[in-house]
This record gives structure tokens, C-alpha cells and sequence, in this order.
């Protein structure tokens, strides 16, 4: 058992020690080997950091969930970290789909309220270079845009005092497995994650080892590669629609948003639409419900040249957007709590 | 027979008559469905204008070959337009990539040479919504960024008298056999192009129904609206590189470019990184070899505070970069003939 592995190294690369030593840390873990290697690589890197491990049971599968938690239990004890178990109920009759939405939901809740509980400051979770990959090609076959096309983000504030971190994101699973070989760790198969869907567990068992094989040796790699580019290219138009948003903006409350056209004169349709998302992220509209179609909608609007009060338009979600002169005029629905804010 | 299908009525609106009317216009025809309905309904839409015919004999598979081109060349008496046909000839015991490497780039010297000599201003090909999806995944899977994510461009100039243009790229191939069907006309069927590799000719035939029908219905769809959505924001991002590029162009002669770096001081890196795409595209040095890693030397290199000589970074292709105070200077190779423009 060597004393400091190139994974232990690799992790304390990509997330120095010195940022998570002196607050608290939540490690999600499911007790596959992801999860596993991950907190047994922070407990090696700093022994006295305040660790607390979260698990999960979604009750969906009783007799290997509840072995699950034994193992994970067990685990706690090796490496004198505590361990707060979280207990779902299997919504009975629902199709697949919202009951893994729901369970994802469940669960990113429980580690909130445990994170707030003991104090700490991020949440971490094992995701890995493989799971990345798998996310990208999964929103690629669903339908995505730049944004969805960088993947998971590395780290997302999850409250104003946690944020989510996902440290082995650069790593592979074949690392991960590596690791735990070599420090002599067990763990549990984790091959159908619950709150993981099917069509997604199909990806990393079937879809991507046919692609692999018969399409594209270095498939992984390649659309790790291209997440990332999508992801600065995102980032650096996001930046310049917030800016283009500041100067075009003239009332914003939490009902009403008005935006002076005559701001937006000789600006990138791509830009102007990408600006229509800053705001509804900023008024906190769900964004689901809007597709390319409305995007583009939005920014033929606000293009126009044409300077009649137009028709209402009407947006999902009760959402209605009207040209008014100079002015384009976004009201938005009476509460703000739609569907997805349930 | 209806006098004017939907199918010529969405050519039209896409690629009014009146641009191509009063031009020549030279139609490659391989026979298949594609570019038999291509050159159909742009002989319908105005019987008047010069359209002339291309097709290209790989030579591949002799019998076949031939049946094809005596298809093409009865296609063309009945349609009362011309036709040139061009022979291949299939470079024996090459490797299938670069074999079709060879068809294809033979088969587009052939369409500008005709083009040329008949006083063509547009070649037009009969590339579909379905090409485009099978593209842009293909580019997906093989590795790409977002300008390869935008898949074929609609219109791409061949030379300073001859542009390519694909008026089917917004329709699908099932409106293709629709229409073929309902004005009664025969084709050959193409179902492996001898210039489309075997790769893209399984993502075709097996990848995309698999998809379809086990991953995600309407693949097709998510595809073409993220290359849509990636092409607008790389046209955004390359107007915007070509900008910084201006301002930041000191030197620039066939061998030599100088970049002032305090001109990109505080730039996004990525914004930086196109910049030096622009250069390559400016110098017209070969992209090809360049990956992100060589990109992101170069950006680093150009943002680094450090104002000593560097030492000289070799690049693909004998093209070296070095900084020096506040320039980055960048060498090219001593004659503009790389692998690439054999």
C-alpha cells in the first residue's frame, strides 16, 4: 500500500487541500467506487479535516439499498468519519422519468439540509471524467444547446453557504478503480444508479463502448475535449450578454421587465437572444419550458425595427412579451412559482 | 402531377430563383435521390435558366459506375440540360480514409474545374437536413469545436468566381422521396457514396435509427438545432476574434506575424485563443495539426505577464512562436506548401 497514489496527487491538484482543510466537507456517498475512492482520498489527504459522509437510500431496492448503507456504514467507521443516512420513499405508479427526477431532487435536498446541519461548507460528489462524458453525449441525443453541451459544472452554489463541488471530474473511472485496487479498498456496484435514468445507464453500458469500439476510438476524450470549448465559449457570451442586459435594461422588477431596444442597435442575433436568457435567469423564470423558437422569437422582437405597439405575444409559462415603441416589455406571471418551482 | 410541390416551393424560399436565374448554375448529380430531386425542381422552378450537370465517375465500382452515369446522362436529355461527366480513378491499395479523402477532394476539382470552364457561378450540391445530422454527429464523435459542430455551411466560396452552395441543407431526405414520388421520378440508389467514408456511412444506416429508436426520438432534430445554435455562436466569436485580431496585428507578412499582447490584456482566453485561429486562417497555415493543446500554448504564451525572451515554442508544421517584451512573434514555414496543399 503505497503512501500517496498519483490519484491522491491528482485530486489535491485540481482541489488543494488548503481550500477544504479548515471548513466543513459533505462527501455524497453511494458506496460505488467513485464515491468511495473519493472519501478515502480526502480522509488520506487530511486526516484531521472535518469530513462528514452522507448517504443516500432511495428505498427502491430494500435488500441491496439497506446493504448499500451497511457497507457504507462500515466504511465511516474504517476511516472515524460520521455518517448521516438519508432515507427516500419509491413514489408508487410514476413513470420512470419523474421518478428519477424526483429522486435526484430528493437527494440533492437531503445533502443541502445535512450540509446546513453540520455546518459544512461544500458538498462533494465522485463524479468522473466518465460520468461527464456520458452527461455531454446525453444531452447531445436529447437536445441541447452550448450551455448543456459543457456537461456538469465543477462547482454550482447550491445556497448562499454551500457550494457543490465535483472534484474527480478530470479524473476517469479507470483511475478511480486503479486507486481502490492499490490501496486495497472495496466497494459496492453501482451500475444502475437510482436517480440515474435508464436511457442513461444504457449510454455508459452499451451506447458508449459500440461507439468506442466500431465509430470513434477516443470517443470519451473527444467529447470531454469539446464540453470544455463549449463551456469558455458559453461563459465568454453569457459575460458579454449580462453586460449588453445592463446597458439595455430599464425596469426590472419582479413582475415586468423592460428593455430599450435602441441598446441592443446592430448587436449579434445569438447575442440578443442569449441576453433574453440572462434575464430570465436573473428574474428567476424557468427556462425549461423555452426552446430555440421562443428564444429566437424574443430576439426577432427586439430587432425589429418596426416601433407600433405589436400583439401580445405569449410565452410559456404566462409569460407575455410586447414591443411597445423603443421598448420591449416582458411581464411575467402574478407568483412566482410555476411548475418547476414545486 | 402537381405543377409545384411543396418541395420546390421550400427550395424557392430558401434559395430564391432570382439569385441563381440569371446566373450559370452547375448541378452535381450523382444519380441518387438527393441530387435527382435537386436538379429536378431547380429546372422546374425556371426552365429558362443555364443550368448545366456534373457527374463524377469514381471508377470504383465499374458496372455500377456506369449504370449511374447513363442514368445521369438520360436524366439530362429529358431534362433538356447539359451534362459533363468526370472520371476518377481509384488509387489502388490506399487505406479507405484516405481513398475517400481522395475521391472527395478529386470530385470537388472536378465540380470547380466545370464550373470554370461553363462560366458557373454556383455549384450546388443535393446535401440534406439528414447529411447535416449525420455530419454534425459524425464531427461529434470523431472530435470537433464548435465551428465543426455547425456541420456543412450553406454556402462556402470554392473561388473568387465560384461559390458552393447546398439549397437542401433545411430539407429532409423523406421530403426528398416525397417528392421524387409524387412527380413520378426514378434514381439510383447511392446508399454508399464511394466519397463518404464507411464510418459515416454506418452512422447513417445503423447509428442514427439506433438512436432514434433506443436513445432519444427526434436525434435528428437536437442535432441540427445545436449545430444552428453552435454555427451563431461561432460566427459571433470569430467576428469578434477578427476585431481583436485588427487591434492587436503589429507585423503580419507571409512568414512573420506580430501580436502587440498589451492589446489583450484582460481578454477572455478563449476570445485569444480564436484570435490565433484567425492568424492561421489569415496566413492560411494549415489548421489541421493544431488541437486545443497548441491553441492553449498559445494563449497562455500571449497572456503571460513575463516580458523576458522566451524560448522558441515549435508548432506543427515548422511554424514556431516566441515572445519578446510585449510582442508575441510568430514564424511561419519557409514556403506556404505544407502536406495539406499537396
Amino acid at each position: 500500500m503505497s503512501s500517496n497514489p498519483v490519484f491522491e496527487q491528482k485530486l489535491a491538484a485540481t482541489w488543494p487541500t488548503d481550500r477544504w482543510a479548515e471548513v466543513g466537507v459533505l462527501v455524497a456517498v453511494s458506496g460505488g467506487p467513485d464515491s468511495v475512492a473519493l472519501v478515502h482520498a480526502l480522509r488520506r489527504l487530511n486526516p484531521q479535516a472535518s469530513l462528514t459522509v452522507a448517504h443516500f437510500n432511495h428505498g427502491w431496492r430494500p435488500e441491496a439499498g439497506l446493504a448499500d448503507q451497511r457497507f457504507v456504514e462500515g466504511l465511516c467507521d474504517s476511516l472515524g468519519t460520521a455518517c448521516q443516512v438519508g432515507k427516500g420513499e419509491s413514489p408508487p405508479g410514476e413513470s420512470p422519468g419523474s421518478r428519477e427526477a424526483a429522486a435526484r431532487e430528493a437527494r440533492y435536498a437531503f445533502l443541502l439540509e445535512v450540509a446546513h446541519r453540520v455546518g459544512a461548507r461544500y458538498v462533494v460528489t465522485g463524479h468522473t471524467a466518465d460520468d461527464q462524458a456520458e452527461t455531454i453525449l446525453h444531452h447531445i441525443l436529447r437536445g441541447t444547446g452550448l450551455a448543456g453541451l459543457a456537461g456538469m459544472r465543477r462547482v454550482r452554489v447550491l445556497s448562499p453557504a454551500v457550494s457543490l463541488v465535483r472534484p474527480l471530474l478530470g479524473l476517469g473511472r479507470a483511475e478511480v478503480l486503479e486507486y481502490l485496487h492499490a490501496i486495497g479498498q472495496d466497494f459496492r456496484q453501482d451500475e444502475t444508479n437510482a436517480d440515474t435514468s435508464l436511457t442513461r445507464n444504457r449510454i455508459r453500458r452499451e451506447l458508449l463502448p459500440l461507439l468506442e469500439r466500431d465509430y470513434a476510438p477516443g470517443v470519451v476524450e473527444a467529447l470531454l475535449r469539446l464540453g470544455n470549448v463549449a463551456g469558455d465559449a458559453q461563459r465568454l457570451i453569457e459575460s458579454q450578454a449580462e453586460a449588453l442586459l445592463d446597458r439595455a435594461l430599464v425596469v426590472r422588477d419582479p413582475r415586468r421587465v423592460e428593455i430599450d431596444c435602441r441598446a441592443l442597435d446592430g448587436t449579434d442575433r445569438h447575442l440578443v437572444r442569449e441576453m433574453f436568457v440572462a434575464v430570465w435567469r436573473g428574474q428567476n423564470w424557468p427556462r425549461q419550458a423555452m426552446g430555440l423558437h421562443e428564444w429566437n422569437q424574443l430576439a426577432e422582437l427586439a430587432l425589429t425595427e418596426e416601433a407600433n405597439p405589436t400583439p401580445l405575444q405569449q410565452l410559456p409559462l404566462a409569460i407575455s412579451a410586447r414591443r411597445q415603441e423603443a421598448r420591449l416589455v416582458l411581464s411575467g406571471p402574478a407568483r412566482n412559482c410555476g411548475p418547476f418551482h414545486a
